[in-house]
This record gives C-alpha cells, structure tokens and sequence, in this order.
C-alpha cells in the first residue's frame, strides 16, 4: 500500500487541529504540507505541542495558504478546515488541479444553493460542483460506494452525524413516522469553533447549559435535505442544539413517532442489520455517554419506547471533533484510497 | 416581626446543606436544632466549612434524629430532607405534635397512594396526610392561598418545578394543547444526590452528558398530577432526563403544540401577566442559561415559535438545589408566616 | 445611616460585574451611575441577567464613561474597576471634584514608581498621589485606620491578598524568616480576565492545569513591598503563580522558613490572636479549598509544621472576585462611611 | 516477533481500566485474562463500554482473580492493579509458577521495609523480593538494563514519576543542590482512585482545589529513596501534593537551588542530552500544560531561573493514568520483551 501524499488547509481551528492530530499518525497519509495564514512559518511542535515527538511532522513548517503553495507540495488529496465560502474558493482550483478534496466546512454539504445563500448568507461560490460532491456519512451505502471515487467529499455537520446515523435506518424500514420530530442536542464547547469570542471564554461556558440558535441552526437543511433521500418526500424536524460544560462530544436525544406495533426491540434489530459491517457505529445495552465516545470515532446508539406517549426514544453519542469532523474526513479518505476503513481510527 | 424556631432533619445530603446555608442567614428563623445520623456531636462549622464565621449557628451542635429531640427543641416548623419514606415517618408525630412541617421528599407530592406505591416501591405510611399537604409551588394562587394556613407542606421536585412554571399558565389560558409534550431536561450533578457511588465520583461525571432514567423518571407522576389540575383532564409527558457535567441547574426544553394561532409573544404575554407579581420568575429575551440562576431562587423563562413545525419551543433554568429545593422551601416557610416572600432569598 | 451615592466605572471585566453584583443589594449604598464604553445605553438587566428582579438597580442605564457623566450623577464615591493606567486618568479628576476613588486597578498599589514603570509598561500617571493612596487590606490595624479617612483607595491584588493575609501576622510576630519563601498560587481563570483571547477559551482552559507568568509575575513586586513594611527590611519571594479548570478562586500554598522552634501551633495562635475581631478571616482545621470560600469574602487559613524540612507550610485561599476584589472593595467602602464593616458581604 | 500472553489482575480502578484500553491495542501483547472480582462474569464491552468494538478482547469475560485461574490461562506476564498488600501476596505465588509480574502498586517500590511499614500500616508480605524488584523507570539506564531480563517491576508512583524525571539528571550532573528542595504538585481527581467515597464525588471535587496528604504524603519516602540514589546521600523534599477540578494529568512545579552559575540554559542542556534518546521525555519553551500530556505517555519539562531568589524553577506534567501508571508498566514491558519501547504507546 503506498503512502498519499496529503495536505490540511487552515489548521489553527479545532477540526483542522484534530485532523492534524490524525493524519500525522495515520500508517498511509504522507503530510507533506499544512497551511494556516496565523501559523506561517511556525513548526507543528510550536503550535501543537501535543504532537512533539509522537508524529512524523513535527517538524514540519505551516505556509500561507495558497493555490500555489499547495500545488508545489505535490499534494494528492487536500483535506480543507476552513470557514464557509473560503473553503469553496480553495476547492475549485484544486480540483482544477487534479488534487481531490476533502472538504470538512458546510460549502458542499447542501444541494439546494438557495438554502445556502438564505443560511450562509452569501451566494454560493462553486454551485456547479455541488451535484459532484459526494456527502461523507459512508455508513450508507450510496455514499460509500461514490466516496470509492469521489473527488470532492463534503464531509457531514457534527450535528447531522448524529442525528442521520440514527434516523436514517428507521427510515429506510419504515418503522419511524417521518412526521412530527423533536430533537434535543447538546454539544461540547469544541463546536462552538476557537474563535476568541467572549461568550466562548471559560469564565462563561463552565457551569453553563444553555440553549442556542433556534428556531433554525444551520444545520437543520442538512438534516432534513439527507433525511428526505431515506423517505423520498420532504421531512422537516424541531431542533435545539444546546451547549454542554466539556469539551467534546455530541449527545443527541430524538422523541419520534414510531409507526403502529414497532417498539425498541425492532428498532435495534434494525440498527445491528444496518450496522454489522460498520466498524464505527455501537448499538448499547446501557444509554449513550459523550464521555464513551471521546476522542473516538464511534458513534453510540440507544432505543426505548415511551409507550404511554406513543413516541420512540432515540439516543446517540459521538465526539463532534471525531465523528463528527476530522475522523470522518478521514474515514472517507480510508475509503477513496482502498485503505481498510478503520486506519488510523482505531487507536 | 418575631423569629420562628426552626429545624432541619437530615442535613447531610445537598439539600440539607443548602437549607442549613439559607436558613442560618435567615432574618426571621431561629435555627434551633440540626439532626443528621451521621455528624450527631458535630458543630455547623466542622461539617460545614463554608459557614463558619458567616453564620449565627456556627457552634450548633448535630443531634441524632428523633422525635424526641426536635421536640425538646422546642422547634416550631422543622424541614424534613429526608429519603422519601423516612420523611412521612417524621412528619406524622411532629404533626402530632403541633409541629408544621416542610417536607423536601417525595413523600407528600402526589394525592395517588398507587402512583406512590409504584414509583416508589413501598406503600405509602401516611395516605390519610396527603389531603392535607399543600404543594409547594407558591407561584400559582391556588397554592399560595394554602400556604398561608398550612400544616404540611410538599416541596416540589426540581425538575417539576423546572417544567411546572412555564406550563400551567399556557394551559390556563388554553394556548398549549395538552398533548404531544416532549420535554428534555439537563441537571447538574448535585441533583443525583451525595451518596457514595462510583456512577456520581468526579471521574464518572466530568466530561460526560447522558440520558438516565428513562422512559419513567420518578418525577413524571408529579409533573402530570400537577398539569392534569390545570387543564382538568389527564396528561401525559414524554420526558429524559439528562445529567450536565456541571454542580448546580437544571435546564428544561419543550417541544409543545401551541393551539391555532398562538405565537411566542401571547405566551410571553401570559408568562408576563401571571408572573407580574411573582419575585423569582423572571422572562427573558435571551434563552435561559443556568449560570444565571445558580444559588438564586429564580426561574428564567423563555420561548420561541418552530413555525415550520408547528411548535412552540419553551425553556426554563432553575437552581435545582435553591428553586428546585430549598429555597423553595423557605419560600414556602415565609408564607406561612406572613414573612415577606423573598425574605433570606434574594441575597 | 444615610445611603451614599456610588457609582462604578468599567463594568464589563469580571471584578465589574461582581462590584454591581454586591453593591445593587448593599443597603447603605446607592448606584447610581454604572460607566461602561462597550454597555453603554443598555440596563443592569440586559447586560447582567443574573440581576435581574434581584436588584434594585435592574432598570438602570450603562452611561460611557467621562468625568463629565460621573459629576453629573452625584456620585460620592468611584470604584474604578478599569485596566491599570486608565484607572490612575480617572482618579485623578474626580478626586479633585471632590469624590473618593476605590480603585481595583494596580495603578495605586505601589509607592515606587520605578517599579511601577517597570512592571506595567509605561510612566506612571500620577505620581503624586501614590502616597496618599491607602492600601485597601482593612485587617491590618494601619490600614484599617487610614481606610477611614480615605480619599482614594488602593484595592490589593488578588494574590497578594492571599499571600499577604497568613504571611504579615507571622512576620510582626518574628516567627518566619523573611527569607526563601516560595510560593505557589493557584487562581481561577477568571483571574485572567474577561478579554476574548484564545488562551482564555474553554477549550484552552478546560482540564487544563499550567504555570504562567515567571518568574516574576506583576504582583510579586506589591506582594514584597507589602511584606517588606511588615518586617522593616527589603523581603523577596519566589513565586509561581497557576490557572486552575476553575471560574473562581485563589489557592495559596506557602514553603517558609520558621525561626528556631516555632511549630504550627504558634503560627495558629497568631493568626487567631490577630484576627480575632476580623470578620473575613477564618483559621481552619482542615486544610483551605476554594469550594468553601467561592462566593464569599472569606479568606481561610491552615498550617502544618514540616519539620523533616525544616518548613512550615502555610494555606489559604480566597474568591479572587470577591476577597480578591469586588468583595474587598466594599469591605474599605464600608469602613470609609463608619458602617458595620461586613455589610454587604455576608449574605 | 511474537505475541506475549499477559493479563491484568484488579481492572474496576482508574489504572486498570487504562492497563485494559492500552494492552486491548498493542501489537505484541495477546490479552487472555482480566481478573476482577466485583466484574467477575461480565465481559469488557460490558464493563468498559469505551472498548466495545474498538478491542479485539470486547468478547473476553472477567474472572474472579486467583492464582489457578492465571496459571489456567497461560498468561506469561500479569500485570497487577491491586491495593498495596494484596498486590504481593499475588506476585510471590505468580513469580513461583515462573509468571513475571509488573506490579502498579506501592508493594515493591521501597526497598526498605521499614518505611513501608510507616507508610503503609503493614509488615511487608514479601520483603526477599525487594531487592529483586526493578524500578519501572526506564529513562534511567540503571532500569532500563535491568529492566530488560527483569521478574519483577515495580512501576513508579505518579507524583515520583513527574518529580524523578526533571530531578535525577540534575542531581547526575551536579548542578542543583539536593537540599532544600520544595515541591507543589497537583493531580487530577482520577490520582484519588475510584472509591465510592463522598469526598471524591463530582459535587465535592468540581470547581475545587485544596492541598491534601500533608506533611508526609505516601509517596514522599520513593521520592527520596531515588533521588539519594542519584546523589548519594540522603535526601529529603518538602511535597505538597494538591487536587485539581480534572480528571486525568499531574503537574509539578519545584523550586530547587542551583549550583553556583548554573542557569536554565545549562539545566535545558543536561536534560536535552539526557533524554536525546527517550521517546516519551520532551523539553519544551512553552511552560508544560496536563492538556498537552492527557492520554499520552510523554513527561514535559520546562524550566526557568528566579536569580532574585537564587531559585531554579521546574516544571514537569504527565497523565498520572498513562506516564504515571500503565503506561509507563508498557513502556517496561516493552523493554523486557525486546519490543520497540514505544509499541501500543504513540497513537
């Protein structure tokens, strides 16, 4: 198996940390060039000091980010961790190029540009590679199967991860109504990004829980867009994302309605069929825990009825940092290169 | 105005601690005995850093709980922290005895001796008192007037307390069916109790978040008794329970369906009308967050349209050990001695 | 007792905050002017939920800071709680219009001025005033006296308080060698302050524990000239100060040198001999954690003989908000209008 | 190079949950036995859901620990994560049957019984192995050789570890006095072990930090046993030992007195050339951080001269659950099996 020989783009927030973090380690990625306009010049030992002596890269220097600077690299794929609109300005190029992407910001998880524009607030930059663009959750088939070839790959929101992972099985077996979901998520303060914001400081998140961005977090077309594929007509779900007092992980509580006789019993038989081959999704006896997921790239899964309200709880758990963004970057990556599915993941 | 002489029993779990801590700085209570099994012999200022020096009960010696010594102490009202079953135990010869009591179990909340003995695994040892106790949630006037005359009082539980506050008023005024409630709520830790167990050490708790409890939490019982008397008929809830990785709060979010035409503003309207003259319920244009009401006696309240949904979005934050316990009780305790409401509260 | 007329300029940092906290619920104290660039023209309630209903001073407006607003109030006395430099440009005025300034900014703490320009960067602004700055540590008889003549008060550091508080009695009494102290301090991040940089993030500072600011933090030259009065010769220390995963508190761990004989049990009688009419300062049999004083103006002390070493080790610890600063403030605020000295501070 | 067959004896603590998730991925070593009484029957995805899926030892069952039951299993190494006392009455019979034993208690770390009578309450079980025992720290060549043909290891404390590291090449070199020495560490909550006990709930620990196990904490006595080694001479520290709000990290701070003329360029050096060959020991610029070292094997030391104070400052940190306890135990079993000293250690 040959190394390839690849790249990270903005490095300097959470997920491009992480990614770093991995792919250092990670038997067939080849690093050869990180690229972070605040880190120019600096060594991965000076801004990742986790990674001195334990990665291939310590040494080696972040660049300005640019076009060139990648192409000179020789870089095969192009793993992006940058900010929305940006990460669509460096994709095109690239793949211009001949170099394959690997895109962790929200520039092509969404078919639909209008919703974009109305929740990205800008008119999309590359509209014309969004039906290219293979959507990274490779637990479903259709997605594995165009991630073997993909060239770009816009990898899932933290959030849909952990809702889709869940949901999307029920679907397919038409056990769970498509009507009438109400999502309860709670994040780690990771998600948040590492913006120096004063309502993102310590001193304001510890001992917190809050609610926020209702009634339409930006990921709510994304869930629903990739909800709508598993039950062919429009699904719409009440969302609430809240932040945890931690740093990682996603926990994820959905109220549904199942359809008539279905009860937890099935809807677990259907997960562990769904999921027998998936390396990365756990079906438990005992209720998801952020804190059995961290630093992982499992995602955790719980039923039980409610039977006096009719409803079906749903239950999942992943890191948001792992699963949820770099981890499953590179699960697509392990993918798209014949790696086995799991390199670099399991340790 | 004249101090009333006031005990606490079971004074070593989180409540008792914080009532001790209220109470002691209390302008109209005169603390006069502390019973706890475990620290009998001990002073307020050994068992309890924190208060030495702040408190006029510093040197006040622990007893051994029994009937006998809260008598001699000539105690008028005596808060009960106790283990439900325990509690009623108590409260059955101090009343007797002439003695009021507040009761911060479980014991007293629900009027059904079936639900009690279902949910609590024993029969109930004092059903001819539940007619007589008073539900604590002073807030609503049916309550309130009670209070005032009260023997035996029922302190809510914290996540009823949490969920009760923003409800009652929309099904008084008919503007939320009763139906179709989905309630996830997030507590801190100090909720679970201060017991020796591996599941509640900082190792267990720190950096995780988890459902527990489910599909019937001990307090689903209370929550339904207490809505069913607003909207005279029976009500369900579906709610999970969540654990925050955090010391002190409670969150709550509902998913509601609000009745034809109702929106954010008229619930926020009715909150603000039936509160107008409540001190500790407060309406907020930011989404409530438990960092605001921690060691604070008041419940945040907030709400927003899903309209796409056709959802009505609430959420609360409360002190689960303060609003959710015993802050509630004093509240209580300064009603039924003409004291002012807020009074050792809102400092 | 007549209420006087306060007002606080720069209430956006986390000693602000906590000095609008503790004097909207002070009865001897008026606010009435609250001067905040950033906050201006918003209420208490919007920028400080946590006041909201709780104070009387919830509807009260956020003006921009300039003398012109201050005179304009009536205000009698200023607490500046403003980066250092800027406070001394505040002082300055108001004191000659005739109203008393408690400063909570290192502008006034040190009598040198080379020190000052040394540590802080720039030339002092008003170096004429330094001598008439009394130094706002009450327990100390020569403070305490000038505190109640006051014109403008030097509010200490929050490390130097609880370095100061155990070490002065000890050195008064000729029982710790004035040499080769070493001290570790441990603060909580807000500490640091309330400025959105990375480093202060959640993500940067949960389950994180890490030395800053050697060898010689901007303290330590206002901690040895403090101990220097106390023991009439130039004292030095070699101190190491920490951030702990925590919002509030400082921990003070003291290696000392006893002079010949002395053992802990002298060091204890000192400090119970000293502090015996100090409301605020606490000697303990167990050892200080910041639990026990989070939220109040306590400071707590504890000392254990390490005679293998020949050392004594000396504890303490405080809320760096409150005994390290807001708290403090008011405790020199009280003394300076003749009312009862933990006013304000107990509750 | 062929697989060892180990297995782990006490996993329900925090060390041996660790021991469990390491040795479950490593290379060379081949899991058929985890004994544990209170998990007896229940199998490692059960009890450590963090393994499910992840391990190729989900499936493998806890057994009752006793001799018969890891001679029945063919083991050729145990690792013990017993109490001290119960750890050697399972080590003599173990090394009888010709099984090596890497021990994490405190049993084999002193080589005088009588201290561990002192300090552990107990005549030592089995004080002929004494001076057999290799002490597990293998960045000292004196181990390291040992280690390779070594019976028995016994694998240092957390605090020795964090405090031996930065001190031993000090002392080789003659540049830091061994008088004098006052040391203040700090520990994540998971130091404490996993005892059902009141004092190490989260609701105690969270937002805490207090001093503990002062003047002469147990692990005082191995501190001073190896540091005499390297210097030859007694020698005696002054150890405050601290708990931090985290779960996992220590953090050592020690003020030292140079030699005359040796400043921290010269320490950098002597620790540089020490450690040029040991993959886990990094000297960094930045001060060390638990965040930097939580879940990994490394040691981070930094340094810095207090000329004022005549002081050297050094600071050290390591996960107290990987460097300080089993993986440091891998890293020897690494070395006595000719394995790579890194193998199951860097990912």
């Amino acid at each position: 198996m040959t190394q390839k020989r690849v790249g990270i783009v903005g490095a300097n927030g959470y997920s491009g940390r992480e990614l770093c973090g991995l792919l250092a380690r990670h038997s067939y990625a080849n690093l050869v060039v990180l690229a972070s306009r605040q880190y120019a010049g600096k060594t991965v030992a000076e801004v990742l000091p986790r990674l001195a002596k334990v990665s291939r890269v310590e040494n080696l220097s972040f660049v300005t980010p640019s076009i060139s600077a990648l192409l000179d690299s020789g870089v095969e794929i192009a793993f992006l961790a940058l900010p929305h609109g940006l990460a669509a300005e460096f994709a095109l190029p690239l793949l211009e190029a001949g170099i394959k992407v690997i895109d962790l910001s929200a520039d092509f998880r969404l078919k639909n540009v209008d919703t974009y524009q109305k929740f990205y607030g800008k008119e999309h930059p590359a509209p014309h590679l969004l039906s290219e663009a293979v959507y990274g959750l490779p637990e479903f088939e259709w997605n594995r199967e165009r991630l073997r070839s993909a060239r770009l790959v816009a990898c899932p929101g933290c959030y849909p991860t952990s809702i889709l992972l869940p949901l999307i099985p029920l679907f397919l077996n038409g056990v769970l109504q498509p009507t009438d979901l109400c999502i309860a998520s709670a994040s780690g303060i990771s998600g948040a990004g590492r913006r120096p914001e004063v309502s993102l400081l310590f001193g304001e998140c510890d001992e917190s829980f809050r609610a926020y961005g209702i009634p339409q977090h930006r990921h709510v077309p994304e869930i629903e867009e990739q909800l709508s594929y598993a039950v062919h007509r429009d699904v719409s779900v009440s969302f609430v994302p809240h932040l945890i007092p931690a740093y990682r992980g996603i926990h994820t509580t959905i109220f549904g309605v199942p359809q008539e006789n279905v009860d937890a019993i099935q809807v677990r038989q259907i997960w562990e069929k769904t999921y027998s081959k998936s390396p990365f999704v756990r079906i438990n006896d005992v209720l998801p825990d952020i804190k059995n997921v961290s630093m992982t790239n499992f995602c955790d899964l719980a039923t039980c009825s409610d039977l006096r309200n009719g409803k079906l709880l749903i239950f999942s758990a992943i890191d948001n940092l792992v699963k949820g963004a770099a981890g499953q970057a590179i699960q697509c990556f392990n993918l798209m290169n014949g790696f086995i599915e799991t390199e670099g993941l399991l340790s």
